[in-house]
């Protein structure tokens, strides 16, 4: 961390900057400049003074490592392959796509969907057991029964299944029927939830925050690291910007970012990344050549059936 | 809800929106134009249709109706106001400051602290048992025994006190110790832990979301008022921007349009909101008079003492 | 246009809507609804009455066609293909790649990287003679002069060339010796510049505004189509949002957007979209195959030079 | 400027990095740390090396130093007053309102106006001549006529008069017949028109672009002040995000920073920051106060008349 002063800043405000630091265990080196007088900070928690830059006399608090080390590519140089049942997802295990309905909504569905999405070359089978939804006043999923037609259509074929698991509470539940468990992009900062899952034998798929940045989101992934759990992906489904024409913009750039910073595999879902059915295809191709992988599977939805959501797994 | 057609959309495009409508229980009503064809969609829970705009055909799908009910001023014209403590809030209430350390670290630092609040006028204390931090490396607040402290805090000065509660397992700890129960940014969109709050006998404090939009924040508040809590107030803490120069953009224009909308009570932090010491002042001033409130009480923090943050409750 | 009023609008206000848009020449179709009255406004020049919304009364107002004309697809379904010297752009053209530094700095340059963007395969050669620059005191180009150095490059490679415009008094002198006009992210609501080329004989190279929705966007192409020139090609540069790990985001959605919308050719431009070298080639990837397209050139910069910048064109 | 070096940068990437910065006329200042390697970047022009975060090994690129000089409050302490026909707008000026309509249509409209402008406390009138459009077929603005209305309106009121240029070529009739040249939100970026305005003896009211931070406003004005025209003052007019509530954002907050920056003097525009007539009364009162200044003066309408938009100014 570099924190530069003010042009015009006294020896006390330098000073009481070195003591603050100091005071928090950390150690700082005072450089005086012609114009400005630049103090490195050095120390394993710089949180604790993130408030060096309220101090009179600073300008500017600049961080210049990264702030996470187990999901950085620079402590663990070889890329993760993470297993999802009997799926290799990452580090070679070649293009693998999940697709599925939103909300699990009966068993008939649930069953011709999964057919239909294994027929297609899908390797993961999603569906929401519960659903976050803006509106109290709204389908909130069929919630713990829906595990079960989840565990059924798992039998039925094959396929691996991940859902999303929206409070800690429900973990233990979750690691006995589902293969993956998903943490949505509006719990991405939930730091109870990341930790408990962070504690479960399943991999985890770490949705992107709607206004999350590369840094925060691999943040977040962290938690789940550090709490035991070296199994997770990355999946990019969309930032919330100014442009309204896409529900999201599917941010693909991050995909390369994210590989330059972390083993971890990524995942792009270009369903809820667009929030258009005739975007789909166009934004899952891209994601799937932006991460060096090559070919995607072409998702139809069933004739007579809900429009199916499908989340397209990109990388190498 | 209005649905608008492509211009060329065929009559099979039009009975399949009104199809998918009327499946759903909801009543369509088509309006064919010289240009397009338009088809006002009415009913109770219009999500369940938020999927028209995959539909073949279809180019934009509109709502225009406000999708909560008891946060909304129609359905409440009389502004509500909260008691926390003996103090109230909203409606007259006239201004109130909230003060305090953004973290509760020592007993010496909250007592300390909590009678210098006292000392300048503000009139609820606040400090931070769990502190949500980005990263797990960080210190993320006493827990518990801070609530204690808190509780001690709250004794020797007559203040009532809010804290930030992460985790719908927590709300009964809460409930006994603090006065307020603060939901974070970070957790708006934990619709668990809105439930639980909901259930609470305590008020709660809902600050909006980093990237929630003011309809989803309002979305969030119904969501503990309609699980059996009518007392909420908001907070407004600044959203997610391309500006860098304040950590997040204070949206002041939200107070206005929230008072237009709402009945429920509005706070404004211009500590997070701004994230620097020397704007807390200038924009608690333009919180506490955009709110046609008037007055402010300035806080400075004790000699020798880490800065004091702290949240002006601006409203009328 | 329709316009939305509040649930307890009075008759009086909804009559003063329905004056306001007949007094500005446009037709009002006032429904009344249950809870809501909603009028539709008919017209030409909707914008004359998009103050509609701050009369008493009025929710909200919702456009519901699009604003452009002679760039939607609607009214010309066939795509353009644009001839950029003998370089076709768009409509089957194939993929074609626009490569060079960003900024002319001197004759050796110029010609070592042209010859080097036309052995590496590009089809044609970009060099910036003008520099928009946020600071004053920043190299601004070499202005007039580097036109034609330009021009020498383009006789030496007989690649065409694309450069920057940046005020209307230079078209002229850019007509004469470039290929394709490119008005920048920071000139695309100049609209006096917008009309100037549009009354240029050359084609001209559209970039995105770094905060323009699509849909202004296409206002802005509009506004060189209605000037009499019909050779627009729209260039996707990134937009500005709140993730600093790239210099912008490029939305690579909006190319699936734009070509439903649009009869127009689509660029992408990965170099200043990210602002970083090593992400150049998987967006360039990502970007030719989101379009359908298939195939890109890889550039490598010659040893011992400037990195060069490129921009991908990516269309079917 | 520091240049971050990644952990495992080579001997020969560091030195690379020397190389460039030195070629390019500036120093470098390497220092090895323990993890990281950091070179310090001093000189005047440092955008030529803007780049260096391309270079191989290289992390992150910050700068220290602000890139404006004559804006900044660091090179010219005292504030500064400009002179606005015989009004003082900014160091002690007292708040200084601005109103008027949107655009000039008719002789009668801008008489009637001024007047009620003028009994109403404002003490400077503004009417768009030229109006930026983002689509071509709405009315563009009477044009040069426009000003003489103008010129006629300060004969008949006494007010100064405010408009707003779009080219240029214009610069010398707006010098003749107006008393204040506005720079509009989309020509922020229009670099060859802030040095127009930079020659012209009129102050100028520079707008910020919908997206530019506070440090890219600031070097806009730095055109105009480095082209000879002391008499710049700011305005703020709301920015970009996802928030649809309102039109834009306004961000107070620039106003304390942007005090804390420069001396120029900083006007608040609530009527196109917010886009709603009922908000412009509290975001004025909320922008008069955060700038220190006191009291607004409250503007209605005249009846039966278009809405009159005004822009409030509001600065110590």
């Amino acid at each position: 961390m570099i924190v530069v002063m003010r042009p015009g800043a006294t020896r006390e405000q330098v000073a009481q900057v070195r003591h603050v630091v100091e005071e928090h265990g950390l150690e700082a080196f005072v450089s005086e400049g012609e114009e400005r007088t630049v103090i490195g900070v050095v120390g394993t928690d710089l949180e604790r003074v993130s408030h060096l830059g309220t101090l009179e006399g600073v300008e500017q608090v600049v961080r210049i490592t990264q702030p996470y080390k187990l999901a950085s590519i620079e402590h663990h140089p070889e890329r993760t392959r993470v297993r999802v049942g009997e799926v290799s997802v990452g580090n070679g295990g070649g293009l693998v796509v999940m697709a599925g309905p939103c909300a699990v909504e009966s068993r008939d569905q649930m069953l011709q969907t999964a057919h239909a999405v294994r027929r297609e070359g899908a390797r993961i089978l999603r569906g929401g057991a519960f659903k976050p939804r803006s509106s109290p006043y709204s389908f909130q999923g069929m919630g713990m029964p829906a595990l079960e037609l989840l565990a059924e259509a798992r039998a039925e074929t094959g396929l691996p299944v991940v859902s999303e698991v929206v409070d800690a509470s429900q973990v233990e539940a979750f690691d006995e029927h589902v293969d993956l468990l998903q943490v949505g992009a509006r719990n991405m900062h939930n730091f109870v939830l990341l930790r408990a899952v962070g504690q479960s034998s399943k991999p985890v798929l770490l949705k992107r925050g709607l206004s999350a940045t590369i840094d925060e989101w691999l943040l977040a992934a962290e938690y789940v690291l550090s709490s035991g759990n070296p199994n997770v992906i990355l999946c990019e489904r969309g930032i919330r910007t100014f442009e309204t024409a896409t529900r999201n913009t599917l941010d693909l750039s991050a995909v390369p970012v994210l590989r330059r910073q972390t083993h971890l595999p990524i995942v792009v879902d270009p369903s809820h990344g667009t929030g258009q059915r005739s975007l789909v295809g166009p934004m899952a191709l891209a994601g799937s050549v932006c991460t060096e992988g090559s070919g995607v599977v072409k998702l139809r939805s069933p004739p007579n059936a809900t429009p199916i959501m499908f989340e397209a797994a990109a990388r190498k």
